[in-house]
């Protein structure tokens, strides 16, 4: 469940986790942008409904699209773990340039995708240069260790997130979502707080962090992008700390980030918008 | 976090959960297989006691090593993240052909050594064919999803365990240690549920899986290695159930296996003593 390796040759597409609030997207530049990456009027979109129990939540993205200038628009009948090997599914999968997965119940899209044939197409286009789009529960879906369950609040506290496995297109980040707008800094600080190794993206609704090939991100949409950079931290009491009480981190580094700044995930280093 | 690459004309060494039971684990034959895999009498062991609060801890599995023949123990005194930083140590981790983490608590190691140099000294030794044990809470460390948190119990509840990336030297399994002792079944089986594409992996105490650089498995000790295979999982309730409530899941795949038996991680195929 690492990324898959990217053949010689190629770049890996774009990994692209947005931070929901539905209404605020349909209008907004993000998925402009996604669009254009995957080729723009020739672009072959496919949509992953399956985070979601809403009959239109896949048709809602797909108007967008079209209103973009995309024909070439699927949206993906995933409901079961054996509509993962289903060939025709598997046929519209491979023959993407970008996809997007909807909002709703990430551990829908682990519980149905984790391990199929679909998740291998998904890994392995991603690697060769398809772009990975998802809002809400599947910004959650594209990590490796993806926050599953988690209260609100801002104090770290020990159990406060529970990880699982993810689609795992990336291990160098954990995404958590809605950001500010459901008061997650104290889950996101908990889920690297684990093992400091990674880097906390907070995306705000209305918000995408476009992860490039390159592992910068760039930053689109009204909201904030609150990067959690652990790497610096000297002590942390989650060891020896009961479960639901407070979490002592020394050494966390925090940068808001918004449209237009960017943060590398090699450096570990933050440039606002025009910065080189 | 996914395993560190193989060099080019070198084999991964072997990664070694062990269940724990310390008692009976100093004089199985689990530990004199390690230390023959290191280089016997020309071994160079390293130990690390960080999960354990007991200044005894290390000494204890020293003692075992001196015993077997081996001249050359370090046991490092890693307590703090600024220890994983240390050169001195670092050098000592360098130079090791065997590595063994003691038990006590996975997140002390997680929390200490995830994402420092001693980490990367770790992944990369290993990749390139150092032997790495760990027991108990060592065991469940080396994996890259690993079980932090969890309760007993045989049926798997939604939220029953808790992961937090681990050390990442093999994201194929899933261990969960003093299994049959602590009644541990159901956490295990949650934990592959989240996303049913690893295996998991439950040591009874005095029992160890070898993993070869093959992948594939070998039993050893006294105990049983129970093979929780959820790749043929055809539905699971987890994404629907509520926090605590029983999961439900169809088409878990389980092999118990014995001292001498073997287990395939490529083709998921387990293999009873002196068969081929």
């Amino acid at each position: 469940m690492s990324p898959a390796q990217t053949p010689k040759n190629l770049q890996r597409g774009w990994i692209i986790p947005i931070g929901g609030g539905d209404r605020k997207v349909r209008s907004s530049p993000i998925l402009q942008r996604l669009v254009e990456l995957s080729g723009g009027a020739d672009a072959r979109m496919v949509i992953i409904p399956t985070a979601s129990q809403l009959e239109t939540a896949g048709q809602r993205t797909a108007d967008v699209f079209k209103e973009l200038g995309v024909t070439n628009i699927e949206i993906l009948d995933i409901e079961t773990r054996a509509d993962c090997e289903n060939p025709e599914i598997l046929e519209k999968l491979d023959a993407a340039t970008g996809v997007f997965m909807t909002g709703g119940n990430q551990l829908r899209l682990a519980t149905t995708i984790g391990g199929t044939s679909a998740a291998k197409s998904l890994r392995a286009g991603n690697a060769r240069g398809v772009h990975i789009a998802g809002t809400s529960a599947g910004a959650a879906f594209v990590c490796e260790h993806m926050i599953a369950i988690g209260k609100s609040g801002g104090t770290p506290k020990r159990g406060m997130a529970s990880l699982a496995p993810g689609l795992g297109l990336t291990n160098r980040v954990i995404v958590d979502q809605h950001f500010r707008e459901r008061d997650r800094l104290g889950r996101l600080m908990t889920a690297l707080a684990y093992n400091p190794f990674a880097t906390g993206i907070g995306v705000d609704e209305d918000t995408a962090a476009f992860i490039g090939p390159d592992d910068v991100i760039e930053v689109f949409g009204s909201g904030g992008l609150t990067i959690v950079d652990p790497s610096e931290i000297e002590f942390s009491s989650m060891a020896d700390t009961n479960m639901g009480a407070p979490v002592g981190l020394i050494g966390v580094k925090l940068h808001i980030l918004l449209a237009g700044d960017r943060y590398d995930l090699n450096t570990r280093k933050a440039f606002p918008i025009g910065s080189e």
